[in-house]
């Protein structure tokens, strides 16, 4: 039999293991022309919560009753494809079963001699790309300006950071805890790092922390600390909109402080950045990343959760910050 | 004996005539290197109430107890200075003083011949320069594509759709009464027009004007309708902020529906426009903007008001949609 994970209801607010349903089906067989899939590696990220609801985006909604997808590292355990063979690793976007079939569209092989193959799913997979070319395509960040990042110690913002580094900028990140504020000075080479939780004036701590101003700032949170970023943008600032965790579980439409003025005193651009829209780009910024690897210039942190029946938990876990880095569940 | 206006003190809301003093000085001589103006037009502008705020913008606040200042068309009556001639006519930020002195740094000349001195406040002025670049610079507008104009009956809405329709696009306005609804129809031939004072639900009216929704919204007016105009956007949608008119006057920091997660969803830019900063691209973009008038391919209005004494109810009747298309005081 074959385990499969269900999207059971909508969630209001946060979502809870209620949310989910594990149900059992027939394994399937792959007829000619497909291959058959044993699930590995799972990615479980914040922007699926975006999903859940019922409104048009970028991609398109999960239906209530059917599987949830995500990121996945699968085994080609059967092949009836001349392009794949048995043994072969695959990555793609994935139903949570742990064996499904497949023709092979949208599926890119990968090889675990070149790197370990979580790494696919994070630094060298959507972490890595949205990192990389969220900060070329909108950010357009040059050497001595100022980057900041929120969810800084998070699998994208730690990844971010570092490109800063490597591109010589001031780096400044803000996170949660006092443990990820030391993280991302320590580990990721950070110059300076906000805990917005113990923070009461978050537009001065930055400020204080960018004594230049912000040029660019790389947001995956949204919300208030976007507003104190705002605040702080030097003329002709750039915002990368990559995220927005802290409105994904909001129940009424947010409200905050009007940007437009803002953006039009110091000629601000903001943009929503999603990797999806530049896949063609995705080769280089994975051969760059790959070498950045390869001479120890970055580094990343993965959560590891094991067990395909962990999958809801370790997805609601992000909502409360628990994984260190890039969170994956290993079937 | 000379008259002058100078700021008597901030405004708190919509400024008034005793925010504004008369006084009168001595006449000044120009010295040697220098120019003596008498000042012909002045253009009164939405975004003068900006610099009448205590606080850091693209460009320096105006001081209390000193001239006020805008663009302005003087002649050139004395001439100390190689540069300039007695009987030209120059253009450039000038103090609201009927006689000024000037050493000729920023000031162009302008030719009569060429079109009347008052489109160089205008058309051929900051005025066209906002349409034309705010459109190529940030809306980088495409045929085919649909474009949502705000202060479409205004000196820079009304240019922006016409260019619009020159381009080849679906063009749509919105303004704030019946008679300049048929006006940016009947004159300026835009395909479709709202009228935002008599329409209950604007998200509702500017989707069924943009059957194929926004491709780019240039934005005069900032607040409740730019938040209807965002919930149209297509995908890789584009806003230019060039104004926010519907703010200028607010006291407390404006509040609205936060913007990130719209922006992010379908991958929209919005940018801060501001003329000045595209200073270098104004001869082409004069060029183009005159071959189409001389086609009479682009037509525009102006509200023309005489006296110097005029010049602050102008500028006040500005934030009352008084004027039809460009403002203008003739000394």
């Amino acid at each position: 039999m074959n385990s499969v994970i269900l999207l059971k209801n909508r969630p209001a607010g946060k979502p809870s293991l209620k949310d989910f349903e594990f149900t059992e089906e027939e394994k399937p067989q792959p007829t000619e022309g497909e291959i058959l899939l044993k699930t590995k590696y799972v990615s479980v990220d914040p922007y699926l919560r975006g999903r859940m609801r019922d409104e048009k985006s970028y991609i398109e909604p999960f239906e209530v009753g059917k599987p949830m997808e995500s990121g996945i590292i699968a085994e080609v355990v059967e092949s009836n494809n001349k392009n794949f063979e048995k043994g072969d690793f695959v990555n793609g976007m994935l139903q949570w079963k742990q064996f499904q079939t497949s023709n092979g569209t949208g599926l890119n092989k990968v090889d675990s001699k070149k790197a370990p193959l979580k790494a696919y799913l994070g630094i060298l997979g959507l972490t890595g790309m949205t990192a990389y070319l969220g900060l070329e395509k909108i950010g357009k960040l040059q050497k001595d300006e100022t980057l900041l990042v929120s969810g800084a110690a998070g699998a994208v913002g730690s990844v971010v950071g570092q490109i800063g580094k490597i591109k010589g900028c001031r780096v400044v990140g803000i996170a949660g805890s006092e443990e990820k504020i030391d993280r991302i000075q320590e580990k990721f080479g950070f110059d300076a790092a906000i805990n917005y939780k113990t923070t009461d004036n978050m537009k001065k701590a930055i400020a204080a922390a960018c004594p230049k101003g912000v040029d660019v700032y790389f947001d995956n949170v949204g919300g208030e600390i976007l507003d104190a970023a705002l605040a702080n943008m030097n003329k002709f600032g750039r915002v990368i909109n990559c995220g927005a965790i802290s409105l994904y579980n909001e129940i009424k439409r947010p409200m905050g402080p009007r940007v437009e003025t803002t953006l039009i005193k110091n000629s601000i651009l903001m943009q929503g950045f999603t990797v999806r829209d530049f896949v063609k780009d995705f080769g280089p910024a994975q051969k760059k990343l790959s070498e950045w690897l390869e001479d120890d210039k970055i580094s990343y942190l993965e959560t590891v959760v094991e067990g395909f029946e962990s999958i809801p938990q370790a997805f609601i876990d992000l909502f409360d910050g628990k994984n260190k880095g890039k969170m994956i569940v290993v079937v």
